[in-house]
C-alpha cells in the first residue's frame, strides 16, 4: 500500500536492535486519515470472504482494527493480556512470547466474543516472528471460529512469521512488507 | 446519551465489587457503530472549542478514541502503561492507582506528541475515582498543552471523581451517569 510505504519513508525511523519506530502515525500517536484507508484496504482484499469479525490484541492494534471494522461494518473484539493466570474459565487463552519485550503474556477473549460460526479476519500492527498472529489464530481455533486471513499493517518479511503462517495454508495480507532495514541506509520494501 | 444508556439497560451488566460490565459493546468487544455515535456526540458537544488533539490512556480508552478522532478531524494519541519506571527521558509521565486492579500504573507519553500549543479532549470509557483522568491531565500540565475537558463514555456519579475534576474547573461531559447500580436492581442514570 503506497501511502503507507510513503508514510513509513517520511516519518519512520528505523532504531538500533531491529526497531522501525512509527509512533508518530500508527501506535502511539495515530494519524487517523491513514487509519480508514488502510481498513479499507484490508476490505478490498478481504471483501466477499464473509468476514463478520475482526480480532486483534491490545493496545497497538486497536487502533487498526476500529477503523478495519468499520470498513466491514462488523464488530471487532481485542484479546486481553492478562497478568494473572488465575481467571475465571470464561475465556480462551493462549501464552504468547513477546520477543520484543523479553515476556510471555497470558492472552485472552472472553468466550461470549468468539464464537463458532465467527469468520474472523486478525489485524495487527506488525508481523515479525509471529508469535502475536500465531496466538490469536490458536485462540480462533480454540473457539471453533474460523480464521479468514490476516490483515497487517507492517510485516518484517525478513523475519521468520509470515512464512511459517501462510506455510499454515493461512492467507496473511500485509500493506507494507519490509525487505530490510538499518538506521544508516533506512528502509527498503519487498 | 441515550443510544449509550439504553444499551447499557439491554446488555451491561452489574455484578458484585461496583464493576459495570460492558465488555460485549464497549471494551473487549466493541460495536463501531455505537462508538461512531459517541465520537459525533461529543464533537457535538466540544465543537468550536479548537481541540486538536484525542488523548486516552491504553486499552480500552483507545477504540472511542479513534472514532472522536476521527470525528473532530485530528490524531489521538493514547498514553501507555509502562512496566519499568526506568525509561527514556524523552516522555512525560505520571503514577496512577487503578482501584480496579489494585496497582499503580506508570503512565507515559512521549513529548513528541503532546505539545503546548495543543488543545486537548481527554477521552476515556469510565470515570470513578477520577484516578486515570487526573493522571491524564498532570501528563497535559506537563506538556504545557491546554485541556479543553473530558469526554467520558460512562461515570459513576456516585463516586467522587467527576466532582473532583469539574471542582478543578475543568470540564467533564460523560454521555451516560450512573446514578446507582446493584446486581439486583440494576443501573438507574441520573
Amino acid at each position: 500500500m503506497k501511502l503507507l510505504e510513503d508514510r513509513i519513508l517520511r516519518d519512520g525511523l528505523v532504531m538500533e536492535g531491529d526497531v522501525l519506530k512509527v509512533d508518530g502515525f500508527l501506535n502511539h500517536q495515530m494519524d487517523v486519515i491513514l487509519l480508514e484507508e488502510m481498513g479499507k484496504e484490508f476490505l478490498r482484499l478481504y471483501n466477499d470472504c464473509g468476514v463478520n469479525k475482526i480480532l486483534t490484541i491490545e493496545a497497538s492494534g486497536i487502533g487498526i482494527a476500529c477503523f478495519t471494522a468499520q470498513a466491514f461494518g462488523c464488530p471487532l473484539v481485542f484479546a486481553k493480556k492478562s497478568k494473572t493466570r488465575n481467571i475465571a474459565g470464561d475465556v480462551y487463552s493462549v501464552d504468547v512470547v513477546s520477543y520484543t519485550h523479553g515476556n510471555v503474556s497470558h492472552v485472552i477473549v472472553s468466550r461470549n466474543y468468539l464464537l463458532p460460526t465467527d469468520r474472523v479476519l486478525i489485524v495487527d500492527d506488525f508481523l515479525a516472528n509471529g508469535a502475536a498472529l500465531g496466538g490469536l489464530i490458536e485462540l480462533c481455533g480454540q473457539a471453533g471460529a474460523t480464521v479468514v486471513g490476516a490483515g497487517i499493517a507492517i510485516e518484517k518479511a525478513y523475519q521468520p512469521g509470515g512464512k511459517l503462517i501462510r506455510d499454515r495454508g493461512i492467507r496473511v495480507e500485509s500493506l507494507a512488507r519490509v525487505a530490510a532495514m538499518d538506521p544508516v541506509s533506512g528502509v527498503t520494501f519487498c
